[in-house]
């Protein structure tokens, strides 16, 4: 059996990263999550890093350590969501208060000694929310860029354009300049786009059979989508709302379930109009150099059932 | 009846602007073309303005006066397009030198006095290019934004994003300023954008039929399009490619084949990373107030059967 | 004795500039006025126009025709000064409705037909204003930008940096774009900034000399230059006010009055906060080509004894 | 006796941050330097840290500890100034390589720690170099804003416009976000432009005065100051170069050496062309609220006078 993937996950939960950490938690065998960082996000950094210690406890796995990275991007105000996600960013189920205990050093610190002290390239981040503590970590300690294994993140639209504007995806918009800064640090990128999160319906008939799972967890899952699916019935019309976050995890388990390409990604930072844009050569037509596998569609029937197998293994 | 439509083209031709003249010099009965009006794009100006002569005169329609207009963007550096439609801008078909004259009042000045001696509103401004021409009308003439019954313009993308850059589409790409002088004029525009035209694509059976049409214009038409045809193959593996510029016409004559709705459209001109893209706001999330009637679909078998039929009519 | 030099004037007067255009009247031995175009800038259109013609006609040179040209800039919102020059542009002297007719040509028509018909290099514009029209008559009709002989332009500041915003000049502000294509144009160009213009104060006793000329003219001067200094004087605190269209016509009447360089200027269109700011390499740092003699110091004192002696000469 | 005023001096030495440093550890009465922490600037992190172990050695304060920060800025490309510093940023005297240990505390925790830990408003932040550590501390551990008594800069310009740029001062412009940030964090900020420095002339007579004081300090500091004028006599002709970061320590030991006023300063971090430029509402135009006190001139003579008596104190 190969080694198991070691990863850390940065995350702002909300009901759909709640959802990337189970599924990662529930598949030990395959990867092995070193550390939970909170960052400010779908709601401020207190919610954020409360829900982390809320979904890790949920799981079980009460090991993982849980970390508070940075309650603000790097250059502008914060942006919220909690006209998606809820007052607490995690509305939907009645999870109880945590005991887990936050971690007292500082996520992005957590994120540099954790890479300055493993081998060269044996550490993943997979990031959820907006990319501050990644950006952070690469400004302090410039060192770990040729350290990270991968960058497995979800964000950024090109041909589902924004949502949190008409030209920008959510967890990009809120901290372009910390996204600029990743997108530039030379380490491998993969990224999961609205492009293909909304290909990954979480359609009634899904709900359904994660609530028959019967479990506590597969209880706060469904709870957690059902609440999601409002927000996105109500903007799109659709059967159902797009599952963003597990997708990071389901392509680390299963990436043969997504398509794209390599090329330049570059992120909007100058106009306001377009602020955190993904500008995305999908047709390499700017000349500019591949920086991303830029992923563009995904298996829905094959992410679901995945899905399922995985929170099956939890309580 | 109803009294024919009085429209003016303004054109950077190219082989899908000199369908679309045919198309709309083919409807008579619906549409009352006053003129034809060269901007520079596609290729330069004069080339333009040699190709609009020849697209006229193959449909036999001599009455219809050619215009010169503006040889260069608002701003910005003339960027062309040789790349695509060859050499000439039309490059394909193999069309006489022109007898027909080019008229020696200005095309911006033709704009302005046709619609300051019209009566308000009866006067449609259907745009095939770059839109300095219109841009510099509504500049030098501010009162003609109030007298224009609407402005049909082939430009710009949102879900299919860019053709010339990762964000921006030619037409409105070429002279970013006029656009967004255009879109902000107050007056009714529907936009026919990429997302439309690559939906209608020219594939091997319709250029077939084209041809079987066994006349002058079948064959210059078959000529133009199999020339089209070589870049958008290239580039996205598709089997056929986009027409563009005809589908103006065709929403005049069968505005029923079109899908879209009222929402804001904004032209990025401060960043050149995402310079001249449309910025759609087609989910209603910005609170900008509505100027256009952006159409995202298009029905091709009606177009296409719209196509034939009046192509068929022409010599 | 040489031959006068032909300049057309460009304004929006404009207690200064109306100073300008009698300075440059009072002196037909050196410079044929061929017109006087109005342009949007200081107040609107109509105001300005209203006010060449009543400059004019004070100045008893009712041969030299006034025209209007644009109404707006070519792409912002019209700014304007009333703040500065008072409600119609011209408040302090009580000055008659002017007879003196409108021609009928568009100003910027007019500019272009005068630099096509004469021999090349042999016109030189003046601009006391936005720089509309000299741009939109670049763009309609670029093969004038050689036959220009010299553009001389009251605009823009670098050690002064701005008036209407910390970072911009008026006349720049009110038209970046315009400003823009000029700067990039070709044609020689001269820039009389707000570093010389703030150098050339109407104080008490500079005016008290305008005022003993006892005559039309003069009285009508002095009205306006009181009225002008009201600004000035709040905001700076300064013993008089800036003058600053005349300097333009005293460095055709004796250049040696100003001390400057040849550097590169360029225009910020891109962002808000600089908008309009004119971005001048003085220490020739940036290895941007020269396009402009940048003027930055002017001779108080002589530029004065010249407007007292050629004011002398009016009725 | 009021007890003396804490402050951490963060610097990127730099001849004149040398200077600025030998004048802050000459003045133990007044100021109690708790660290000083080195940034990427002049030249690269490793000399600039190496060059504060120089500079505090020569000094004979080896009870202050020296920190290196940030190698990198926020998210630009680091821009180094070899032409005007040297090849070790400290060119000029012949300094022994340090003993002084480098601290292992990050230069950014250090800030973070002493500012926590502190009583709030007791610490004042002294920065002579880009403003990259200052505002990764602020993001990193966004409480620090009210706790700091005050920061004092040396950066920017406005009636001196540019020096790295036509539009943009050195220190800004290497890190234009940080700035952004700091301008924009809530603490009191006072700021010596280039309008100031370039007042305080290091003529021949007064590094004359220099070399006289006959000392290892008076050797060194005269020998860095004629490195440095090199490269001022070159660019203005001036007699004599701009003596920039010790007006810094200056302000604090004599503010009455320095007249300026409140006004808003905002940071261009939108176009390249202006990139970095402190626009700075000197006149009130903008409406924008006050966010710092802006520096515009300095009493040269009285600098010298206070630079001689404190550098005569030191070895």
């Amino acid at each position: 059996m190969p080694m198991s993937r070691k990863i850390i996950i940065d995350t702002d939960p909300g009901q759909d990263d709640a959802v990337a950490i189970l599924l990662a938690l529930a598949s030990p065998e395959e990867l092995d999550v070193l550390g939970v960082v909170a960052v400010a996000g779908n709601v401020g950094l207190h919610h954020n890093a409360n829900n982390a210690r809320k979904v890790v406890e949920l799981s079980g796995r009460t090991d993982v350590p849980v970390y508070a990275g940075c309650a603000r991007p790097m250059r502008r105000h914060l942006v919220t969501a909690e006209h998606v996600h809820g007052e607490t960013g995690l509305n939907g189920p009645d999870l109880p208060e945590p005991e887990l205990p936050l971690q007292d050093q500082h996520g992005v610190d957590f994120i540099i000694d954790t890479l300055m002290n493993a081998e060269p390239k044996t550490i993943t981040l997979c990031t959820l929310g907006p990319l501050t503590n990644i950006a952070m970590a690469l400004v302090k300690q410039p060192a770990i860029a040729e350290r990270i294994q991968e960058i497995v993140m979800m964000g950024g639209a090109y041909f589902e354009v924004g949502n949190i504007t008409p030209a920008a995806e959510f967890n990009i918009y809120v901290d372009p300049e910390a996204a600029d800064v990743v997108m530039r640090c030379g380490a491998p990128i993969t990224i999961l786009p609205l492009d293909v999160t909304h290909m990954i319906q979480s359609t009634p008939a899904r709900l359904d059979a994660i609530k028959a799972l019967n479990s506590k967890t597969g209880d706060a899952v469904h709870a957690m989508l059902t609440f999601s699916e409002t927000f996105d019935l109500q903007k799109y019309g659709r059967e159902g709302a797009p599952l963003h976050d597990p997708t990071v995890i389901a392509y680390l388990l299963k990436p043969e379930l997504f398509e794209g390409r390599h090329c330049n990604v570059t992120i909007e930072t100058a106009s306001e109009l377009t602020m955190g844009m993904t500008v995305v050569d999908y047709w390499h037509v700017s000349g500019r150099s591949y920086n991303a596998n830029y992923l563009r569609s995904g298996d829905a029937e094959g992410f679901y059932a995945l899905l399922m197998e995985r929170l099956a293994r939890l309580p």
